[in-house]
């Protein structure tokens, strides 16, 4: 909960097995290209969205081994002195460009690239991972659900759905891509995300009665609240709500039923009780594709959960973290690498990206490539520098992150809007395809 | 990452909201019961396993609102000062029970029972969906994978597929359930998880060849290391790694293409080059299906990622968190409430639990009592007393919550290894049906 401890142990043990053998070859302070990329989109899936870059510049501040995590590594056994000093003095002094926060991507993109020594790079594999492949999993699903609501406001409640400590992260990326608010506190504080919600049935079966749970709230929260009309009969919980709201009670919350059409009978019966500015409240199991078949519903906003912290299907991005380029013994030139297991080959060598548009603007091919790109009309480079010698020189507020998405949203071709049996919607080209 | 800090903001804003309604109305001190429960398994499952408890009464023991967090509240508004002292002062002084940790459970189970005032119960109900949500739906996951792996060592390796904090309690789920050890460094510091690992693929592309790196890695980690054999050519990097290693060579790793064929064909080639004992270990994309395709193949242990830290298809457990019981206004003596809402209905009243045990001492039904089920044989209660007046009393080791799993397991009917289409392995009965 702190935002200062430190982040060194959220590692894979291997990360520091490696770092010992390399610090017995001298491989240890090869010069290394690291690169993070997805070999494809979940299914379905017409683009994702980076999402996680300032909370892993943060997590690459705290990556220092500490006593506490010194002495933890000394019990665990199998590290010997040498890898444990190396550790305690341990500062990442390399470079790291990285896609903004809140860009779209596709497959191959090189979403981060990381260049310093092996030793140093190696190590940040499992925490850059976990913070990516998490933050776009849930950014790249909420983007989703952002485009099917329209405009409409949208509240992340999903919290309870997943682990303490990922919902204040969910709510940060559902956030980045245009949802309106979270019920996560934790968010609220940490990441200045604004929190929503009212009541839930437990506050009205608290009560002896439906009225005296309206009465407590509106007098306790205001009138201009949001009461829950489906714990017992929604009718009569509607008229029981703007008898006691009035004509500027803020609206009414439906979690249950077919929420289409309780929606219209809802807002008809609002209208004629002569609540016409009520707004109506849907919640209860949405994903993208119940947003989007609300859509001709009398719907103000959507609450969503548990498909927004479970990625709606696609739980974690997919992305890996590759060795791509290093020097070779006595070099300081960097030559490219990839292996070769049969499934997962990966294309050597540093590279740079640009989006490609058409010459309305439109993004039409994402560009991989293998120098550093020249200025070019219509073509919109694409990594940014993160870190500069060990120094975080990236960092920016959430909400460039929000304008970012925006933008690059507006800028991909209208199929962008297709929720079902999408594709890239832009390809991927590769400059200069690697054979392998 | 600290263990202290405060886990109060880890909650949706709504139950501060309902609070401060309650605190209006005078409901905030009735006196109240909520019980968490699956209202069903996740689809093709035969039984859940609850985990979570050690992790939520250690977050309970957190639950404290500390200057920061009642800053955070009063700058962002909403709350009265009567409500923001009362927060200031929070202690949960009621009582909890809940299932042991690592039992398995069904559909209607009350795995969890809290009882105190409304004010003080409801505002845990975030975190602690969030903690048992998120440990118990990897647990059952996890669960089958054990089950699948026959005895079979299993390493969990995950962590890069989920959030980093998330990953941590990952691997402790996935540990109770019978997994050997995990990758995650702050699993083995945190809750003493044995932790695993040996070299990734960047490992051997850091280095001018093969060769060299395994010469490295057999140099820093000694002759029982496991070598990653499939960056180039898996034959040749046999050869390699018995002619480096020897007869003594602790194994080798596989980690894409067939890996049935695959260790087959390894296992021959090092029983062939005299390295019998050497350990074939495969990783890559296994899920409980692929672990139990492979029980005929010559596999050592396996390693599994991202299908365990989303859950195998099930990355939360819908496990809710209903009032059921309260006093009504004036009394002190408890009355069953439930909500009516469509599709979604929930069973009044405070209760308790058993398992009925057939003669052979195997599992038969799960009872839901309403009132504190009578000493019997073949009735073996499933409650625990976790907190008393405040005080946490149910805290145990891991260990304990590991043999509690695998005694509850071996207790239930031999269709608890069935992966595929499962339904219940046992029926829940309910002592009176509630007509809602």
């Amino acid at each position: 909960m702190t935002d200062d401890a430190s982040s060194a142990l959220l590692t894979d043990r291997y990360e520091l097995t490696m770092l010992q053998g390399a610090l017995h070859s001298g491989a240890a302070n090869r010069r290394t290209v690291f690169e993070m990329f997805a070999r494809r989109l979940p299914e379905n899936r017409g683009y994702g969205v980076v999402a996680g870059t300032g909370r892993f510049l943060d997590a690459l501040e705290r990556f220092r081994f500490d006593s506490a995590a010194l002495d933890y590594l000394a019990d665990a056994g199998g590290l010997d002195d040498t890898t444990l000093s190396w550790l305690a003095d341990y500062r990442f002094s390399g470079d790291v460009w990285g896609y903004g926060e809140g860009e779209c991507y596709f497959p191959g993109s090189p979403i981060l690239v990381v260049e310093g020594t092996f030793a140093e790079s190696v190590l940040l594999e499992t925490v850059a991972l976990s913070i990516f492949n998490h933050d776009s999993a849930i950014a790249s699903a909420a983007s989703r659900m952002s485009l099917a609501a329209g405009g409409r406001p949208m509240i992340e409640m999903g919290s309870r759905r997943t682990h303490e400590m990922s919902a204040v992260a969910a709510a940060r990326a559902a956030y980045l891509t245009g949802f309106s608010s979270t019920s996560n506190l934790e968010a609220g504080r940490r990441f200045g995300v604004p929190t929503a919600g009212t009541s839930a049935h437990s506050f009205v079966l608290v009560h002896d009665t439906e009225r005296e749970a309206f009465e407590a709230q509106l007098r306790a929260l205001g009138g201009d609240t949001t009461l829950l009309v489906d714990t017992y009969d929604v009718e009569e919980a509607v008229r029981t709500a703007v008898e006691l709201g009035g004509s500027g009670l803020g609206g009414v919350r439906v979690d249950s039923g077919d929420l289409s059409s309780a929606a219209f009978r809802v807002r008809r019966q609002l209208d004629e009780l002569g609540a016409p500015k009520s707004r109506v409240i849907v919640t209860g199991d949405l994903d993208e594709h119940a947003i989007q078949a609300l859509a001709v519903a009398p719907v103000d906003g959507y609450g969503v959960g548990t498909a927004l912290v479970t990625g709606s299907g696609a739980p974690t991005a997919s992305l890996v973290y590759k060795l791509v380029a290093r020097s070779a013994r006595g070099t300081h030139e960097l030559e490219p690498v990839a292996k070769r297991s049969v499934g997962k080959p990966s294309k050597g060598g540093r590279k740079w990206a640009s989006r490609r548009l058409d010459a309305s603007g439109a993004a039409a091919a994402e560009f991989v490539h293998e120098k550093e790109p020249q200025e070019e009309p219509r073509l919109r480079p694409l990594l940014r520098r993160l870190v500069a010698g060990g120094e975080v020189v990236g960092r920016e507020p959430i909400d460039e992150a929000r304008e970012r998405h925006s933008r690059s949203i507006a800028e991909l071709p209208e199929t962008v809007h297709r929720m079902h049996r999408a594709e890239p919607v832009i390809p991927t080209r590769f400059e200069q395809p690697d054979p392998a």
